[in-house]
């Protein structure tokens, strides 16, 4: 038996999310289907960094799982990506530690949302989040910062999302920056030890209304110390969100 | 009645190509549909300034057509956009002389290829033709500057196109670039008169043979004389193809 690490990208728009759900399309369950071919159809269970909502991107997650036969680790990439849809691609297969664990050893994601607040393109239509109006990003900025730090994120995250028993998540970095040559594209990207369900996409939310001055930036302070959802802004959609980087 | 000249972008990915097909999801369909319910159920016809292949995408296409009904430019455009699919967007509106012509009066077109040879990245898939293989670009931009001119490009299109009666037409200028922070990346431009079907994807495929070194730059001028498609290399897909720009 030998763990494997992958790091690997994926499109998320034709995916019903990250977790297997039976007969729905899903991450995991193209990841597993392809790896069980390639294990002489004995089951493998995939263990990915962790989950990522329906229609959320991936340009570097991480998973391991355990093979029994014998590959070495470029014949396993070429055969993964012979077996898997086009929507997933394996970027890199390393042996690792039979101690290894993908999720339980995170030390950090780092997540990116691309907002166009320019001319639509129909063609980017599922890889960034298309904004209407004008965006004041100084105050963006300002209110970005008073999300770093270790704080109860609570406010952030669905007010159905009673499964976790801590909304304490610190964010170590966070960066504001608009595209050179397209000044109407905003990348924000957040670094941190770990994130809630939603908890990009809201804290998104509430910075375009900063943006839009319906918020100050200075509000922010008030809406993690509320720990109520309804305190912070309206969620994202999923399009423009990127899984960037595990780091373990 | 009011003649109007629209600027348009679509994703080539979920259509059938551009020309109405009875049932079938294409862009002049979803088009016209769009104009009818506008027009208040009278049908319109729109006429673009030529067809794109199944899966080939546009940028700054064009089109007329005619309006009974009174709507100022700008309203029109709010209209066409949310009576639309997502895929498609109307850019532009312009009214225009009864005796504009969007097809017979083109001056010439732009087209734009994207290849990439570096790390496949499945969010790209149906933007930029993938090619696993190293290429010699500066063969190719040679092989390149011998399709400029006015030729008769027969070679380059599918045998079977017997419904040209003049296969000549004029390339007045063409570019070979690699992108600056990915060299991978490779854009290759046509700007010309016309273009005969598949003449562009078949052109870029006797490029890629130049990169491999299956054939030299100067076999480009043989090609040409022989009028025989078996002399070109492959037609490439359509992924990679953009309608950038039609000038009148």
């Amino acid at each position: 038996m030998v763990r494997y690490l992958i790091t690997f990208s994926y499109d998320g728009y034709g995916f019903n999310g990250f977790q297997r759900q039976d007969d729905k399309r899903t991450i995991q369950k193209e990841l597993e289907d392809a790896l069980t071919k390639i294990n002489n159809n004995e089951k493998v269970e995939v263990v990915a960094s962790g989950r990522t909502d329906k229609g959320v991107h991936a340009l570097n997650q991480k998973a391991h799982f355990d093979l029994d036969i014998k590959i070495t680790e470029e014949k396993l990439k070429m055969a993964l990506n012979s077996n898997l849809p086009k929507d997933i691609y394996v970027k890199e297969v390393t042996k690792v530690n039979d101690d290894f664990h993908a999720r339980y050893m995170v030390e950090a994601k780092e997540y990116v949302y691309l907002i166009n607040i320019g001319e639509y393109n129909p063609l980017e239509r599922n890889y960034i989040y298309q904004y209407n109006k004008k965006l004041d990003v100084v105050a963006m900025e300002r209110a970005l910062k008073y999300l770093e730090g270790e704080h109860n994120f609570k406010s952030f995250s669905p007010s159905d999302n009673t499964n976790e028993d801590n909304y304490v998540r610190t964010i170590s970095q966070t960066t504001l920056t608009r595209d050179f040559k397209n000044p109407n594209l905003i990348t924000i990207t957040f670094l941190g030890s770990g994130f809630l369900r939603h908890m990009i996409r809201t804290m998104i939310g509430t910075l375009i209304q900063v943006g839009e001055g319906k918020k100050n930036p200075e509000d922010i302070i008030e809406i993690i110390k509320k720990e109520d959802r309804k305190a912070a802004g309206f969620t994202c959609p999923p399009e423009g969100l990127y899984l960037k980087n595990v780091f373990y």
